[in-house]
């Protein structure tokens, strides 16, 4: 390495390190915002978020910016670089061309758009007014229409150059498959659960569970499975979330219904799940862009892996079955191990996406992908996005929603110009199933390690392959290396169809 | 106005609140690490403070600022500026002459150097080795000499250019005869007091005091004398502290002793009168360098108002004694309000400032002013400090601390470089005594108001004449306006006199 290099290399680790401190610091007002700060203050902070986003984007796109990533991306120089800054420059020049190819103008009128829609989003959702949205909608779409010219496609399918930005490296022709097999094989199971006269009892998870022996038990659960309160907290929000600030200080937050067990406890291990892929990372990548999960569906694969694959697993609840009544001797009077790992896996076909079982999930998740293609594809009209939804519920599903708010409405993401996330939601399932399959063969007595309550070899095996790595591999990477094959969907539904024929006694 | 100057006004009013989004953001980072950040992650959040902070610092001295900061003061531009900007204009040149004329690898150095020090100086008062900690903070005093040649002062004496720092106008004439005042009444009182027979009785205070308990009464006290909740919170840190980050978010935090009903208590109401300041801050004040109290000392004046004038008054204890025996019926069995009222004002000379009691308290900052006054004009040498130290005390509190841990070892105000600063303690019991003083005068049945625990009216006083101006008028003006005189200790000493006669039967 040349001595220019050398000291180029290192005022773009120094700049970078400064953009990625603008992270954690709006990471931190915004954790605060939503579990902390009082009522009166919130304009005030709202403000001083935007103020230094826009110190960051500024940053991140200002001319020493480009010198520096010409520079070093130069194929003969880069090659020279350590392995982190390499990566790092790569990430950085992805991130610099996707915001450097909108014009400038455009981009500020995308800003004030979506924000504008998020806000007549909550309205539309609050009057069940798909009308009042659908303008707002349709904007977006266009703008999604117009960047992508800006920033290129593969030529196969617009909608690619969106599910790379949440999901790098995925594509149609690699969905397509995927959730043919999902709802070819979900419908199928969906309708044999209906059928089965072995319905699981699932009226004792919505007994009286005061919130302060909720929490006890959850925070109790979670430094069990290895969540680790030195580098992390719980909180309170209206909406459960994971930040992380740096590796030594990942949280978590969530929240809770007095009559309702299910919901804070799994929602507490599936933040977690998120929480201890972050806290695992190669602390060397602090203050670089790779001190991060892969992509979102690999990040979500850690999470419902957490909640569902472990958290609603039988041995699980062999473990903790003992300590569950201890917290809750009332209230699981008469109930057995059995009991139990049924009720919290019950099937049942409903409206709200994030309310939905293991099971359904993804069929909510494959409604908006279709529609989300045809948007980008322009074969599917914002106006007739009601009637299609619907549609799609009752053919999938097998309900209808009675209103637009409990259908089209209900999620906040196409508002927020987020077309090309919701597939990631059902890639993480896919993934940790995958994922399953290899521990299965490569951890000596996997499932008695989760009956003994054993879980460090699991948490082992997965930051020594996923969670160290952070965005150092590529979530195809990643699959590759540790499955040998691509994103493949028999092994979810392999598991699924197991897990059902138990439960439901098909 | 001209169209230049109105351009050039919103271009620094844009500035300014860029600037101050950066304070808001620090203080929310502060925050959090002192009160919610887990242990692993405070390497990392250490280094993201001291990141913005140099952004900050390199905005606030920037070309850009200097070319606003040249054209909007001149004199013919100035007067056409509102109230608001003007006094922004100001306040920020002030700052930005005295950040420009320190040479840059100085500032550097002294940045390093505290940073250093305060680490020594933690090792040095754990170890009671003040050699340790000598040549650092003679450097300290080095730079502060140096740093005055650059800021110039006012030929009279050099410890007025640091005065000025923290207290804006406020010179070694003015606090000479004050603390003269203090020192001669207060030596005689703490004397009478040591040979009263009439000691009151204070065991009852150390009992067993369970901190939810504690917290519970503590809010309840700081709702009732109106600390707004719904705009602030409460939370606990190692030491206590007020912290803003707009009029809709000051915090304050407290820390619990189980056998001490005194120091929460009393510390919460102190950090309340500091937040109940900055939440009446003028609104319109927001984003610019004005939304903050115009002095440390005036700062201080209301948080020791309400923590002693009023927290530990007979009148206030009339008011609150029952709700006090019913959150606390056991601790308080068989005590009076005037037992009570005579406890929390004992007066015991000991060895730690922060842990004196309000009379002999101004004694521990006097010792400080001298010393600081004798290094500053090079009459003292660091050398001799623990000496002079432990001879001062002895004369005037009539005690000796055993170790240099207990005595000249136990601020950290000079490790990081604050010389100047402790006058401003001693300046709020001096101003708080001549607020009450008109208070009296201008509020109806003032003493009868306390008694019925109804406040507002001295908070819309306190607002009115004080809080609402923020940094818009100088502690000598806000003091003249309010006393028509200056700074003056005859009141706080009469209401000392007043006070003790009372509680130790002189
Ligand atoms: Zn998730
Ligand atoms: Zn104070």
């Amino acid at each position: 390495m040349s001595t220019t290099v050398e000291t180029r290399t290192a005022e773009f680790r120094d700049y970078v390190k400064k953009i990625t401190s603008y992270t954690q610091a709006l990471n931190v007002l915004y954790w605060d915002k939503a579990t902390q700060a009082p009522r009166n203050g919130m304009d005030a902070r709202s403000e001083i978020i935007g103020t230094l986003a826009g110190e960051q984007f500024k940053l991140a796109t200002s001319k020493e910016m480009e010198a520096l990533l010409t520079e070093l991306s130069e194929p003969s120089v880069l090659e020279t670089l350590d392995e982190i800054t390499r990566h790092s420059v790569l990430e950085c020049k992805k991130e610099f061309d996707r915001n450097k190819k909108i014009p400038a103008d455009r981009h500020q009128e995308y800003v004030v758009l979506t924000a504008k829609a998020e806000t007549v989003w909550e309205e539309a959702r609050a009057n069940n007014d798909f009308s009042m949205f659908q303008p707002y909608l349709e904007k977006i779409v266009n703008f999604q229409l117009e960047f992508i010219e800006y920033w290129g496609h593969d030529g196969k399918n617009k909608y690619n150059t969106l599910l790379d930005m949440y999901e790098p490296g995925m594509t149609v022709d690699q969905l397509d498959p995927i959730f043919a097999t999902l709802r070819e094989k979900t419908v199928k199971l969906v309708k044999a659960i209906a059928d089965s006269p072995n319905k699981p009892d699932t009226s004792f998870l919505t007994k009286n569970f005061p919130v302060a022996d909720q929490e006890a038990f959850s925070r109790y659960i979670l430094e069990k499975i290895g969540y680790d309160f030195k580098s992390g907290r719980m909180d309170r929000s209206a909406h459960p979330f994971c930040t992380t600030f740096n590796p030594g200080d990942v949280r978590i937050t969530t929240r809770y219904a007095e009559n309702d067990f299910n919901s804070a406890l799994f929602s507490c291990i599936h933040e977690a799940g998120h929480a201890m892929y972050e806290q695992n990372i190669n602390p060397e990548l602090l203050f670089t862009p790779l001190c991060d999960g892969t992509s979102m569906g690999i990040h979500e694969s850690q999470s419902r892996y957490w909640e569902n694959m472990v958290g609603r697993s039988l041995p699980f609840w062999n473990h903790f079955f003992a300590d569950l009544q201890k917290a809750f001797p009332t209230q699981f009077e008469g109930v057995s191990v059995e009991d139990l790992h049924r009720a919290v896996n019950a099937v049942t076909p409903s409206f709200i996406r994030t309310e939905a079982d293991e099971l359904t999930y993804n069929l909510h998740v494959m409604i908006r992908y279709e529609i989300e293609k045809g948007l980008i594809n322009q074969t599917i009209q914002v106006a007739d996005l009601p009637k299609i939804w619907n549609e799609k519920m009752k053919e999938y599903l097998g309900v209808e929603p009675p209103t637009d708010t409990l259908g089209v409405l209900q999620d906040v993401h196409w508002a927020g110009g987020m077309i090309g996330y919701f597939p990631t939601y059902s890639l993480g399932n896919v993934y940790a199933a995958q994922f399953v399959h290899v521990m299965e063969n490569e951890i000596t007595g996997y499932e008695e390690l989760i009956a003994n309550g054993d879980f460090a070899p699991i948490r082992e095996w997965l930051k020594e392959k996923i969670h160290q790595y952070g965005k150092m591999k590529s979530p195809r990477e990643l699959v590759q290396a540790i499955t040998g094959e691509g994103t493949n969907a028999t092994y979810l539904m392999n598991y699924l169809e197991k897990k059902y024929t138990d439960v439901y006694k098909l």
